[in-house]
């Protein structure tokens, strides 16, 4: 069982990277960028289970280690098959 | 428009922080995860403008800055409508 995590900034929290890439794409030419976030993607194998346990646990991965919940918020997608 | 840009490491590269990931989570006790790989998830906000030329710019952004194309790969999603 694959889970997709896809970990953001929550939005009106400074993102120093984001503003570092917007320089930089701009000074390399780009001039289209209005906005740019970085967050973490993240990729779990999990042993397969039944779908309610094993949402709930990958909550509680990130909300005790993947994600820092004050500034950052957490989504995730399942796939049962892979 | 907004891009979803999904980067991630090469199938057989060495992940360090997916293995401390890995080693942290059954730490903390969550037994089923069998691998854990990182990656880097931005959203660019561009000025809009004709899909295929934005396209183009995405990937030229991922080849030139975003990603390093020796040892990662890159997926984008592409919202015109945000």
């Amino acid at each position: 069982m694959r889970a997709k995590i896809y970990i953001t900034l929550k939005s009106g929290i400074l993102d120093p990277q984001g503003k570092a890439i917007e320089h930089a794409l701009s000074v390399l030419g780009f001039k289209g960028v209005k906005e740019a976030r970085v967050g973490k993607y993240m990729e779990l194998v999990l042993a397969p289970g039944p779908i309610d346990q094993v949402e709930k646990s990958i909550k509680e991965m990130c909300e005790k280690l993947l994600a820092n919940t004050v500034i950052e918020t957490y989504r995730y997608e399942l796939d049962p098959k892979e």
